[in-house]
């Protein structure tokens, strides 16, 4: 069965989504993009992801040449003719054509579905281990496609048996490589880092499952505040929330609040 | 006349030179290139330039198919084939088709051949302007296709009416957005940042050439020092030497060294 992408105002054959090598992305890395799962062949959160989506394209100077209705349209036509039930939705949008290689042109856009792998039941019962790095991404509020330090990072991580890394800078966290991360401190308050991270969406709408039982605090998270914690997870578009069975030295063998936290969130809205 | 483009292994018509968007530059910015110039229908500086680009694809984890020899002899077929003297030549590695959209997958490599703009005669004569901005590329020494911050900070150039960007961290100077920057102190000693910056080509033989004449000092170069300079100037494959005539509100209104060693190194390689 043929698989459609939509390409800037036409839908083609995924296969044909290809861009010539002067486009910005591939020349100065300059793209932004946004990605929601579908909930059989519901998206999950749309709103909040046009949102940001909008909000990254004018952050980064670019015009989506579509109004939200429009893209919505899109959005449901591409699903429909997909019919791929489960799987998620990227929206990406490049810096586009650039007669001189650097300035901005009239952007590219994608929006095309694809199939991702779910945390393994490892993870989800045992968690995942986590080595901190001190970065902080550029831009970090701006979903853009710069993810070349996670990216380049991979063989060390491989090496040191670790599955993801915890950015932080001068021991200040900020975020994972593609998730936000949270803590559960001793007498049960959720806390995460409120700067230099990007606005998660599983992260918002966890933190609002989460504040009808716990305390919640968005602040200056530490490195520090990792060794006194009782709990730490993870959370993400595809992870949803993942526990966190190490950072460096610092080990949690407790997921309680983690799993419960879980499943608040997808008896919320996932499973609802 | 067709223009070709080398495209993994063949020449191909350079306007087919299309990526799908699965590729991980498009995906998550991870890619890396090197740009030389022909002095006729030669490479300029053409050992160093591969020694960089063998460089940025090793501590980029990527894999180049191809030996140094074959390399050169690809370049030069190109050359012949589009008998465009004077022009470009653009390497460029991508992080390749990845099937989850982040590891590293085999590499797609694109030699192209591109038109360039020199500098303006008002620039080579009365220099350019320049805004500090605090940022710090992340792996500033390999030539990686992120420049997201330089690109993203054009319109606020625009609207100060300033040419480029000089980045520093905590006052301490690194670069510009692709030039390297050099300042002649008052007792005419030449010096320039040594640290978080790219290892610009034109910037060593421009000291090479320099050294001859003057004192040469790669070391900490903070923006104080700006204040207490006699000259500025920069340095890059493009641009090759261009007088600085203004740095925030600092002025620089002489430009005699600067333009002697633009001459120097002119006369050194260029016009030989």
């Amino acid at each position: 069965m043929k698989k459609w992408t939509f390409f800037n105002d036409d839908y083609i054959e995924a296969e044909n989504a290809l861009l010539h090598f002067k486009d910005l992305s591939f020349q100065r890395g300059y793209g932004l993009f946004d990605f929601f799962r579908l909930v059989g062949d519901q998206p999950l959160f749309l709103d909040d992801h046009l949102d940001r989506f909008y909000a990254s394209a004018e952050a980064m100077h670019l015009k989506i040449d579509f109004s939200r209705a429009e893209i919505k349209t899109v959005i449901q036509n591409l699903i429909l003719r997909n019919n791929l039930p489960g799987t998620g939705v990227r929206l990406n949008l490049t810096g586009g054509y650039s007669a001189d290689g650097f300035t901005i042109a009239s952007p590219n856009l994608t929006i095309s579905q694809t199939t991702f792998s779910s945390p393994s039941k490892d993870h989800m019962e045992n968690g995942i281990s986590l080595l901190s790095y001190p970065h902080v991404r550029q831009l970090p509020h701006i979903k853009t496609t710069d993810y070349i330090m996670a990216v380049w990072l991979q063989p060390l991580l491989k090496q040191k048996g670790v599955d993801d890394v915890l950015f932080h800078q001068n021991g200040i966290l900020s975020e994972c490589s593609r998730n936000n991360f949270l803590l559960v401190t001793m007498d049960d308050r959720i806390i995460t880092p409120h700067q230099n991270i990007l606005p998660g969406i599983t992260r918002k709408k966890l933190l609002e499952v989460a504040a009808k039982e716990f305390e919640v605090e968005e602040r200056t998270v530490t490195l520090q505040d990792i060794r006194e914690a009782k709990e730490a997870f993870i959370t993400g578009t595809i992870k949803q929330i993942l526990p966190v069975a190490r950072v460096d030295d610092v080990v949690f063998n407790d997921h309680k609040i983690s799993n419960q936290l879980r499943h608040c969130f997808q008896s919320a809205y996932i499973n609802s």
